[in-house]
């Protein structure tokens, strides 16, 4: 389907999962740069002012240093209805499941911690539950990075009570919120930071307590996503820019280690190098 | 050690880790009941008020709903000269290292999450790091429970930011914290809770906000530790009631988990099945 918008001229914004593995998504993409559209998924979160603000304060050395270990949690409890009928759990529709839904937005927090890179390893961790047809209902993995001895962890679910969380913590500061994929509120959000943290002489509490770093918005984050959509689009059609393609990088990545989970996941949790 | 002092018929209140291995353990706490003494292990958090107010909340099936998936970190950076030379880091003395110390609190938070059943599974992640003796610096691991499947992840490191860290994800609700171990005053301790969370139509935001539930207390953990030590060794000395196993059965479980871990990351991080 991205592949007939894309030959017909179209421009992508793409709900995830943008494909149901790689070698389709690198199909679809082929199109798009032949047809020198733009591609671009839905995740909204990155266009988030919160998200650009973290990254600047994690890439303080001083103040974060470098990324140790990180866990992310997607998930939400869907009603048996959903369950068993909705699109993202049909074998013949969105056959990822919670994966491809809740999954690639902790997977693409993960990446996005880490700028992108891939990790050396992806293992599933023993707990997949799946509906009757088989679909993943729930799921966890491990991705650790060699060279950097990072190590992320993520739990995504349809069977679990609503949560978005992130966690990052590095060497010398760490980054905590739980509302990552939708803030609590649309004209504002946070993230909890703690950097040089020590407990005192005699373990009877902290130095420094976490900081609440509250970043307002003007657009809620879909607008946001929409503006720089808009802004890509116009620069091909009004001024013959190149499509930018930073952001079809990013879904690359994330279907990749998709990819590797589902593999993990099939495999009785086997280790997958990347 | 342990097993001179209960020979002596002295009551024991122990740092963690409390022995080396689950076998080290049995014949310490086999000295406690051949002498009629009480064990404990030195790890304040449980006697904290918010401990109980926790478990209290986590019980009610209605606002919490079942365990499904737990992340915990316990951190802090030693200085070089301590991950060379604290009897944390010496091969003869504590060698499990940050497992031992650090990742004692996140296995016992865990285990105290799930009422001290023990995991069916235990699978260390790849990314272990060790100083020049071979020690445990850092380390994580993933813990599985079959007939809840319960996933639980934690990750524990003396190279790495201070963290005490525990979200434990229910079907209903969900609780977060970042000061399990110590909290970050003495007087008083928090956590974040939230239970039926759904993001609102338009995903313009949250239908609830996590509620912050403060718990005083009048006495620091540490003091209550004592406290609950001192009652159960008055009750053996002065009423002649027999010495309470349930603190020990605590630090046996944490331990033999503990065990698990080394014995995955020993073995190239295989499945221990336990």
């Amino acid at each position: 389907m991205g592949v007939m918008a894309a030959q017909k001229g179209k421009h992508l914004l793409l709900e995830k999962p943008t494909a149901l593995d790689v070698n389709m998504f690198d199909e679809m993409f082929e199109a798009c740069e032949c047809n020198g559209v733009q591609f671009m998924d839905a995740s909204m979160w990155y266009h988030h002012p919160r998200t650009a603000k973290m990254k600047e304060v994690m890439s303080n050395s001083e103040l974060f240093g470098r990324v140790k270990s990180i866990h992310s949690s997607s998930s939400y409890c869907g009603t048996s209805q959903f369950l068993e009928n909705d699109i993202r759990v049909k074998p013949d529709l969105d056959s990822l499941g919670a994966l491809g839904d809740a999954g690639w937005y902790c997977i693409g927090a993960i990446l996005w911690t880490m700028n992108q890179k891939l990790p050396t390893t992806v293992t599933a961790l023993p707990t997949t539950q799946r509906n009757s047809s088989g679909v993943i209902l729930s799921c966890s993995a491990s991705l650790y990075w060699d060279e950097e001895q990072t190590i992320a962890t993520f739990y995504c679910s349809f069977i679990s009570h609503e949560t978005m969380d992130l966690a990052v913590s590095g060497s010398n500061g760490s980054l905590h919120f739980e509302d990552f994929i939708i803030p609590y509120e649309e004209n504002s959000a946070a993230f909890s930071f703690t950097s040089g943290a020590k407990f005192v002489d005699l373990h009877i509490g902290w130095n420094v307590k976490p900081k609440e770093v509250e970043v307002p918005t003007q657009l809620p984050q879909e607008a946001m996503m929409i503006q720089e959509f808009s802004r890509l689009v116009k620069g091909i059609r009004d001024v013959g820019v190149q499509p930018d393609t930073t952001w079809a990088q990013t879904s690359r990545t994330t279907q990749q280690v998709l990819d590797a989970v589902k593999i993990s996941i099939d495999n009785g949790y086997k280790v997958v190098e990347m």
